[in-house]
């Protein structure tokens, strides 16, 4: 696993984020670096953002990026081994992602969870299947259980933003109508305890994230006790982990508004987009001086052309 | 509003029709106008002509476009403000447009409207959420009431095709087998009035169009009347305004025909496409000397030139 | 027809392949002759391999392409004359073919055959109404009856491959659930024997091809007769031709094995993808030594840039 498919050290981050702060200012300042080069891009599941955001920073670069939407344009993967192909899976994972590696430099790819199959899930397998059979680099536009570059921008959106060394930052959960995955909420932990944020995390029980991405961080069940004094506020739904895929708790009462930052007049709020407006987040935080949604959105070009530029170096 | 989601005035609409006439014969005089510009082009409604020329358009001046099919490659928008979005819309307006906005030099959107609530497709609502949201020039490619690049392709080809200064201009009412929207109706009424033609306008008693895009224009019932003398005759389906999205009139004997001419010798005819042949104009009419509409449709690439290079001058 | 849809002579197709073979040394070799040329990628059928190697194969050429998925993102086409459209087709192929190829110089166009109607198929009636209509060279991503850039790769891997100058090769019927097209079958038999192949048919009986592709092939019924000595062995299904479009053999028999190649130690195996896995081919020979399948697709680039190359010089 690489930097462009989870976090690797704070060194690196660093790196990327003042390399995308450079790309800011200077948008095309490598825009010959990826000149014949050409980048896959691969959607298994809907993007707005994310297409968009990537497709200009492969431009940005010289790269060629070409949007392949597979559940819609192509056909259905099979992704398990030593399957008798004999159902509704027209090609196999093996077969495509070797030909899609022998056709470009570079595969980005979004792939969701099935939510059904923990172990599955857990492991990332289709982003795996991906990297084993393509033989390229392969940059997660969310996978399974994380979205690198969702957090590298959102890194960069808290460097921005930012009056102190080390920021005190929550992340609560919020109210949904769906079962959502977990890539969001894991890939903001591990790389804000990762950039040496004072991390905390707040939730209803039961929804508690997997381990591996909340070590460091502190667990607050009390929303009202995490949220004071916070300087970013991450807002995101999440269905539960261990009893997974599960929706738990449907108390509206854990939508942020700003009565509940009453403790914490300077934070700043964040969501990854898109946000249900008055169940997840409050219009009055989003169209109001803390919402930092907007910056999100825009940082998500240069955090994708910072990573493209260190992996086409 | 401008003049790249209605009509503004003859001035303007000489200069455009003008340098579109110019792209025409060098589709590749500004080549570079546009360079590191991209455009955003928009659909949440399926597109052929519109979608491919405007795409060509851009090329054409050097701008990068990126197509964004929205109702299928994304997810359904919310446009409504202070709705608590617990249903299936899954983002706001106002953050897509603001992201949008925040991505590009440009957008351009089609956006049809719903037929069900007169009041809001009548001051076209979605197209203003996405001009006010995004911050940027927005080009309609059909709103819910106009489609201000096909009016102005169809005024390059009358242009190109008149023998007078003052031509007879007739827009008549065709059967067909759906409720269909107005804004091609509207737009070429708005438009052909404003380029200073002498406009008739025919259809059936309760088909007729709102009248802020008619003034100027003669209303005559009578189809046979109507088109006596006509050198343009332009053909073209719409629902019921007044009993609003009802289809009011099945008489299949409104549809164009070689025979309906037979006081209109030297007319031309004039359709936007997609038509419905045999519904609304004759299959002789359309594979006849008569039939402007392939000049019309390649005029679209010259009309959105001629546009976009206005907006980025 | 033209080479870019079908196989024309020997001469042609050797002119074909060796420049086929100097892009794959080369890719960039002629990569402004297409400068300010477009080419329309036209699918009315799913796509990932020949959509993506057509895609780069104008871009190496330096010729803008632009997907239009037209059955997704535009609508159903009526493609009979003289139709009265009071029906489900939006707009008649005559004016769709006569606007796309007034934007374009060049069409490229996937049209799956119906298997509904065998008269209708076999005149390859909607790649025909295309071509009239657009007044452009069109070239086939695979019609009703043929797949002319799949052969025209075919050949190029056999060429790379063989060890003899008339190589056996042996096209064999495999099972599928589902009832397939012809035209990857027709296309193979067409090419092979024109490039002076030692070819050979398998199939169950009433699985005979249409003879106008199969001329100059050995049909031999029993596939273990057929594998003998093989140098290439091409695995697809295909539908009951004679009784049209139907699936009369169900037989898991036919699948090739391993063990099927036993008197063929040195067969490289074929497919044209997608593939499925134990069910047309064992996992043993696609991830074996035998598999060209990878070689195969990954010459789809280079076929599609000889030809588009011979067509725009």
């Amino acid at each position: 696993m690489k930097y462009y498919t989870q976090f690797e050290n704070k060194s690196l981050a660093d790196q990327l984020i003042q390399k995308a702060l450079e790309y800011k200012q200077h948008p095309l300042l490598d825009k010959n670096l990826g000149a014949g080069k050409r980048i896959g891009l691969l959607f298994l599941n809907p993007s707005l953002r994310t297409r968009v955001s990537t497709q200009i920073a492969a431009s940005n670069l010289g790269m060629e990026p070409i949007v392949l939407n597979m559940d819609k344009e192509s056909w259905a993967l099979e992704m398990r081994d030593g399957v008798i192909m004999n159902q509704n899976k027209v090609e196999h994972i093996k077969d495509a992602a070797g030909v899609l590696g022998s056709y470009f430099d570079v595969l980005a790819l979004r792939a969701f969870p099935t939510l059904t199959d923990k172990g599955e899930d857990s492991e990332d397998y289709i982003l795996h299947q991906f990297i084993k059979h393509s033989g390229l680099p392969v940059v997660s536009l969310e996978s399974a259980i994380r979205h690198p570059l969702q957090s590298l921008a959102d890194m960069i959106t808290i460097n921005e933003h930012k009056k102190s060394e080390k920021p005190k930052v929550v992340l609560t959960w919020a109210p949904h109508i769906k079962a959502i995955p977990h890539a969001v909420g894991n890939s903001f932990a591990e790389w804000s305890v990762g950039c040496g944020h004072d991390v905390t995390i707040t939730h209803p029980e039961g929804y508690e994230l997997d381990e591996r991405f909340t070590q460091g961080a502190n667990i607050e069940y009390d929303q009202e006790k995490a949220l004071a004094d916070a300087d970013f506020v991450y807002v995101k739904n999440w269905s539960a982990f261990n009893d997974y895929g599960k929706i738990l708790c449907t108390d509206e009462s854990w939508m942020l508004t700003e009565q509940k930052l009453i403790n914490a007049p300077q934070a700043k709020v964040m969501h990854c987009l898109p946000v249900r407006r008055n169940v997840e987040l409050s219009d009055e935080i989003l169209d109001g001086e803390r919402s930092l949604v907007q910056f999100q959105a825009k940082n998500r070009i240069f955090a994708a052309q910072s990573v493209l530029s260190a992996i086409i170096k």
